[in-house]
């Protein structure tokens, strides 16, 4: 198979890298057309999986009161949540735009069968939670094949799951692993909006790189290793 | 911030997405440039991580004596798996080629710090998995930046990991989520290994998806979703 990619082909995929945003706030109203939704899914299918088990499934939501009831999950769980914060750190909780919901004209809950028999158990024996993680391979993918079709990608994350389980009709051992948002955008944000709002800033990535075993860090011999990263 | 992909940019990403392989046997021994590796990391440090937390650590691993004690861990580890089957599964079992970890020049381990406070716990109430989650997400960004740049990853998920911790020295209360072999390759695969030895065969895509809840299916509208999809 061809294995060199042209530099527009390499840049295109570092760019849905480093654009690609966890939307939340600009949503607009624009129909997803059926063909890139299809694109996306097609390419989150296409996701390393252990032992090709392709444990995912996909619910496509567009019914508004299932939304409805989903953002009402939300709001709850929300409440809880923010209990945690107080004084600046709560005020800025408060102001955090957290899930498009409703603004989004689609969403997408992607969830995991670890019962799935499919790829007769390789891989598991040793790392049973590899099917989780191959269905967040696949979420990835959608995420950055999305970037590039120009739609943006929310990760809810803060929802009670058992109740959206039973809204959703997913049958008990069905792992609920994501549930996003997504749309047509007004804009990609040009820093995360949790960087962007002062929530948190990005670690320098030369501390997180260590030597042939952990501990063994070196920030200059890291440092050349990034001297010509653009980000 | 600019918002549409040219066409050959669009093109990047999704042959980022088909074109990736789980390599195992296809590597050579030529080294991974110091900025390869380093653009390949930074790709991963642009994962989306749950309230930007970056749980995320990369062990870089050269040392040969170093991989030469994980591919015994791995050996003993296969050697455990393939007692699970029997007749021809074993047999082809036997054959498929898991891990290259000699075979690749630089091994990574990628691991997440449940503990880390950097996100001030946010969106980690509900669903505390998710900085493993995000931690996977940086995984596919390597992957797919990797293929982008001709590098081949495999990701070897058939080992002790209370043993493998140990060799790298790796704290109590860090979690390893994967290992990984990197490395130039001979060639990518026109399909997956599993496939291509019959070990598995890809799933049709419209029987996973369903429509506003689960069980809701209906293949003649999910078919339409990829009628134009070309894989």
């Amino acid at each position: 198979m061809r294995a060199e990619f042209s530099e527009a082909e390499r840049r295109g995929v570092y760019r849905a890298i480093y654009e690609r945003r966890d939307v939340r706030a600009q949503f607009l109203d624009t129909p997803v057309a059926d063909q890139a939704l299809g694109r996306i899914l097609d390419a989150a299918h296409h996701a390393p999986s252990v032992g090709f088990m392709q444990p995912w499934d996909f619910i496509v939501i567009h019914d508004e009161r299932i939304r409805r009831a989903v953002h009402d999950n939300f709001g709850r769980a929300n409440r809880e949540a923010a209990r945690i914060y107080s004084g600046e750190r709560l005020a800025l909780y408060d102001n955090l735009k957290l899930e498009g919901i409703l603004r989004a004209p689609l969403n997408l809950c992607v969830t995991c069968d670890r019962s799935r028999t499919r790829g007769h158990g390789l891989g598991r024996q040793s790392s049973p939670e590899t099917d989780l993680y191959s269905t967040v391979c696949a979420i990835e993918n959608l995420w950055l094949a999305a970037r590039a079709e120009s739609l943006g990608v929310g990760w809810v994350s803060i929802l009670d799951f058992d109740e959206l389980k039973s809204l959703l009709q997913i049958p008990e051992q069905i792992t609920v692993v994501a549930y996003l948002c997504v749309g047509h955008v007004s804009e990609f944000g040009a820093r995360p909006d949790l960087e962007q709002r002062g929530w948190e800033h990005r670690q320098e990535l030369a501390r997180l790189v260590h030597f042939d075993a952990w501990g063994a860090q070196d920030e200059s011999r890291a440092g050349k290793l990034f001297a010509h990263a653009e980000h």
